[in-house]
């Protein structure tokens, strides 16, 4: 792939089961599993998007402690996976620290569990990365899933990841997983 | 795909860091991830493979919480994925419940994300999955990964998941997920 490729784990606005607009908590798994499918597909940022200063401030400490504390020492891959991860307060944050000094063009590609239109999928997707073109940010959900506006905001939504049948509930921790992989396995 | 397909989370025989073989703990998120995964993707069953009887209560009473308690009610989508777990006490249990009552062979390909040799590519695997046969079992480690005896034991060992670099601690949760999207993806 040519196109620098990040990623961003939203935690508002998402919809709650209901599908009202909410701030979900972070989940300590999600600092790390993202993180570690990111540094294993070659994302070079992973933007933790939170508009609660605390939430970031706990998001920092826990990145802190597998980069520098005693846990750096004791699992010293963990701290290259962590070390990708910025808090942000909010997307247009994250957009504006992948575009850079250069304010590139920013590419952002929204995920969705179910069709919610201006679909690009996987084949497009990956023949896209490959083109010359500004950093790419891939955009996740946490709760049920991202908040009508980011989606409105999107260049794009990634075919959702089905299986055989139908249910398709994965966690974002899988969900990121399998479109990385998708998108930038040999 | 025409057989069918089984994962198993191995607690005991895996590898700590120092190679040590050793038994690991439960972990919550592991139980949900994997079961979601394993239900989006068609697996009939998901063992949790454990020898400490009070670490498989545990893995039961999460699971009953989710099939038949309060969050059952509230989250119904969940019930489905949990209800596919089954703990165990060691993977000839896993591998006689998969084999049932007609005693079909049962076919275990192991994972591992270094190559330990007996490697069946995703390729080879699909086609395998796609010919008559009896059930198939995918076994996933804990802890630094499977113990050598389930490597030695198992028919096959699925090809190590690469991303465009040699970084590739990715969390069993991740590497779940990105097997199975890579075995039954439409």
């Amino acid at each position: 792939m040519n196109r620098r490729l990040a990623i961003a784990l939203v935690h508002y606005p998402v919809l709650a089961k209901n599908g009202e607009v909410v701030t979900s908590a972070l989940t300590n798994l999600d600092v790390h599993d993202l993180a570690r499918s990111a540094r294993t597909y070659g994302c070079t940022d992973y933007f933790i998007v939170h508009p609660i200063l605390a939430q970031r401030t706990l998001a920092t400490k826990i990145v802190s402690h597998w980069t520098h504390g005693s846990s750096a020492k004791r699992i010293p891959t963990r701290q290259e996976a962590l070390s990708l991860v910025r808090p942000v307060h909010a997307l247009d944050d994250a957009m504006s620290a992948l575009a850079g000094a250069g304010n590139e063009q920013v590419t952002i590609w929204a995920t969705a569990a179910r069709d919610v239109g201006k679909t690009i999928d996987f084949c497009a997707a990956r023949r896209a990365m490959g083109e010359p073109g500004g950093p790419i940010l891939l955009v996740f959900g946490t709760g049920w899933g991202l908040g009508p506006s980011v989606i409105a905001g999107a260049h794009a939504v990634l075919a959702p990841i089905r299986g055989p049948g139908s249910w398709n509930h994965l966690s974002v921790r899988a969900a990121c997983a399998i479109v990385l992989d998708r998108l930038c396995a040999a």
